[in-house]
């Protein structure tokens, strides 16, 4: 494949100062490879880091974010044996510089040298170049394969799916015939949704703010849907259960009252998965943590090679990533993308750019 | 509900002698209620006990054979308040002591004092009386309610479900995405094939040396079945999975020379679970077995309760036990019913013995 | 051995008001057995239980509190095969109803029938008759034996290690070579000292308020203590593990900061281990929460038949439960117990209860 | 410090033909060292892959073997940052290539890509050259910083103790409090021993035919020997513990005889680990590992940094290797110390070459 020199690029000048522009294609080091970027979708970290930077990110005026993304390989480095060039590839944004206790013992996505590239950690779009430019270099430990009934677009949202994935996978798996309560029917509760279902899940709730992503989260699946503007979300779970609570709750949406909700709708023994990223901090009600023998765990992205399970579901579909999908951009309008996301226009949910135009 | 003292029930006299006959209707217990059964399975361990007799067992004369089974609540017992008179419920088997050790983790069906009633140890249908009879007393704690959409005869298979579901449990569950080998599409074996489904397994691999049985397995779920007297199961495997292997197999057929296969077809790191119990000794490439860090669990029987996640899937659909059911009869033709189980006549799978008529 | 048919007991008849009188012996059911208590130790639970009542409570004038005793069967009721007259027994609280799928999977310590006696269900001392009296009628499910080198008082704080021994069953274990922060040096938090280390940790940091007891906790083994009114324990953690942060943490205070302190010192991966029961709702750093992948697990009381690892560790030596008695009282001054332990007179740590004099 | 371009290193030649002699001193790479080693201790594979070689291993003429070694840090790679010059460092020999499924997920023993030194693979002294040889280049992976406590010779069997530490972590861990059993009184059955009561275990069973090395088990905390080839082990462990079996079975000898034991000795519900790497395939009593819901696991080595566990309890005096060194050889004597190993001459158990003389 011909590969030009420079390409298109989304980068960060400052705080809100993203800028469409000319970059260098760079080169795949050892064991790593060159993807076309064909779809980068826009997170809901994204704005926070775009508006307000981060310690461990590039410099300004350097750095490319864009941590969901999928392409194609047209170049690979030295050592590269697992993809050749034209592998359709979908990514995740964590690289453990593999050699902390940590990562060797899987556990990447808290890899001790978070935030140190010497030492060959990457949080690609975070730490590193991501995905809004027309090329981008990934080390081959963040690459899937796509199955070939999966669109790039639907790649992309991978790690929406295996976030969960992990989630479930840190708090002792899901063995089916359980009633599960999901909240925050973002896309992160979206896919939760169909998750836990494709996983056996019975009865699932989905508890959240607004009417349009909750009748979304019906059609994905969830059995029982709850606007807790106008329902006490703890007391229809209880009611839909027999008084006894969910076996399961995934907390996607970092609220601090929902965080707190998740542990007062728990059933004695019950797991509580925390994905959503809190900015505030809850105040919880331990006693009842303590006295129900609850166990939470927490996740930072996806973890565990978890990709893969989530790709394979995709493959055969039982995970359904296309409703999520609302809007498209080229990469020169980015901004209007981010805006489009950000203020959820025209309902906006998953927003697609794409680098290198319609595949 | 009126209940008569008499019932007609199939007692064993003898090595193969199974005589239907009157008996008083037994009655309930602290903590039993009295069912009315509607259906009882027969499972391919009552040949083998109505054969050969078992130590643990009632003497001749005096026992009832059958364990899968369901029935009515039609009387309950002292301090019964989970279950009411009218009550659709479908059973398991192995009641433990409750107070060994095994027990109080929740292991009852490994439970310490097995076979010793005098400790409140049970198993219905082995060593005290069981469901070939039109009314059984059972103790609450083997009591699952049946949803409205699953009739008498699905529930009565709900071990067959739970016996795999346990199985997965033991070995650390599944998460979705993963190829999965079946050995021995008998009914646990054709179970097992549609529970992995529902919990979200990739490609399921049916191994069998009966074509009818295989082709059932495909059409309940398998993606590739392997006849294994033409083909070579742990070649099929390995090139169905890149050359890998299957990361989690459920040995069901009991034959040592498929438990030696499920060694030889597991991926490096796999789970292994053997749920069919073979008579003879295999020998085992136990070098493969530590080089490749693989896991393996037995199981006895349905524990841990999940039962109630196999009738939760049953509910919403995610089983499918009807189209195990080939045949039935009434208890009065139950040594019919054997006969045509054991010698496989007219394809027979699942057996039913109706000890009230139809329902 | 001879039974009279009237004891000493200690009734509560109202808030505060517990009076030693006359009260009938007991008489053991089936599966049940009557102790002669020479030990009961006076937990934290036991003022607040016994100023303020509690609604699961059997009625004021009947109800004799007392919870972590030991004694000797002298009577057996029907069906009783595992203990005959003349055992030296420890004892759990909680017995399960058996029957709910909580009990069925081996956690009977939140029996979802909790405080329903007709159940079957049982919290001795709690929500039937304890052991602040000379006889107590046990069921066999919640006995132990006592090691021959164990003494009867000893035996009455197996419950006070055994929380703690299934705090760690229930947060995943503890595999040695890790460095443990504990909060709270009271009896809870002494135990955890010493059993971490005999489970094979390396570096224990116990946290508390009072120099005395940590400097008996340095003494019972732990290798560091921080009295958290003059130093900043998350500070002291972090510089005792390479600025990484305890691997697990085992919060036995029940404060709400130190709960929250659990959170903050807690190296990415940890494992949290909440036993103390707080009475107000700590906040917590969930943001760290989720980005550090962290694990919690709570715990009511001592599950799993974990008794029976603790009693083995007592009776090896490995655990040392004698410095923690600080005083004795016959039963007839149970008032000056409960008050020498609650304002801590004396430096009191552990009170025992000898309702039928030194043994 | 001053590095020789020459060094002394065992070379194989062919089968059973070691040859020290001058070899190019290696130079690190990215994240590698350069280590001087001190000890290198002969391990019970080197017998075997010196006599009769092994596929993925090096040419003949080329491969210097040797997988158990420690050495200090005399020079480093690019991007090394943990380790500095001086270091003293015990190595565990797998370095899986980090972005295999199985790798991403902490399994490096089991890499996929076992044995493709291309994919950045390595098994030090199996696939890439070894510590045989006075100075070898190894990945920070495999690194370990000793504690000062203990000697270089003492950390060069850390592998012995972290095989088992992970076999532990494999087959679920040990909570304390359970009769363990252990078969094969080699090196690795004597850390086993060990380890086991350094987490906890109550009554230590060690089974062997040699009575010199169950002597030294019993020295080193075993409970109970038996001489298999004088006493029933099944039966002994039976009579040990109450006719239950052991809880915790750990398999070292490697004999098909013993592996079949294993099984036999097992209580209900009872974990089996797999240690010993048999030549011969036992046959096995699947029926008892059914019917007892028995669980097994093998382990390929020391994997999940366990390393790191075993030198923390060896830093603190709970693991005790010195005992079962017994002889020192030059690295110019090697092929006598491997002859003293093999025929266990003076009661050979570990033998520790040094290659740069007494340190």
């Amino acid at each position: 494949m011909s590969i030009p020199t420079k390409m298109h690029a989304a980068v960060l000048y400052g705080q809100n100062d993203l800028r469409v522009q000319d970059y260098s294609v760079p080169a795949p080091g050892p064991l790593e490879v060159l993807l076309k970027v064909y779809a980068c979708a826009i997170c809901g970290t994204d704005p926070r880091l775009i508006g307000h930077g981060w310690k461990p990110m590039p410099n300004y005026g350097t750095f490319i974010p864009g941590h969901e993304y999928s392409g194609q390989v047209v170049a690979i480095g030295e050592g590269v044996s697992q993809f050749q060039v034209g592998d359709r590839v979908a990514i995740e944004s964590h690289k453990g510089c593999g050699h902390c206790v940590n990562c060797k013992r899987g556990r990447y996505t808290i890899c001790l040298n978070y935030g140190k590239p010497e030492t060959g950690h990457r949080h690609y779009g975070f730490t590193s170049n991501g995905g809004y430019a027309q090329y981008v270099v990934n080390h081959i430990s963040n690459l899937y394969k796509i199955p070939d009934s999966v669109s790039y677009e639907e790649a992309a949202l991978i790690t929406t799916a295996a976030c969960v994935h992990f989630a479930l996978d840190n708090i002792g798996g899901l063995l089916g015939g359980e009633n599960v309560a999901v909240l925050g029917p973002g896309p992160i509760g979206l896919m939760a949704v169909q998750l836990v279902k494709a996983l056996g899940a019975t009865k699932v709730i989905l508890i959240g703010t607004r009417d349009e992503r909750l009748a979304m989260g019906r059609q994905l699946g969830a059995d029982v849907i709850v606007n807790s503007t106008r329902q006490d979300p703890v007391q229809v779970v209880k009611d839909e259960t027999d008084g006894l609570g969910a076996e399961l709750i995934v907390e996607c949406s970092g609220h601090p009252v929902a965080a707190a909700q998740a542990i007062e709708m728990a059933m004695r023994g019950a797991r509580i998965s925390f994905v959503g990223d809190p900015v505030e901090m809850p105040q919880i009600n331990l006693k009842k943590f303590v006295l129900d023998d609850l166990r939470a765990a927490g996740v930072r992205g996806e973890g565990m090679a978890d990709c893969a399970r989530s790709l394979a579901l995709l493959g055969t579909g039982k995970l359904c990533v296309k409703p999520l999908i609302t809007h498209h951009f080229p990469l020169e309008e980015i901004n209007e993308g981010l805006q489009t996301f950000i203020q959820r226009k025209g309902g906006a949910l998953k927003v697609i750019i794409q680098p290198n135009g319609c595949e």
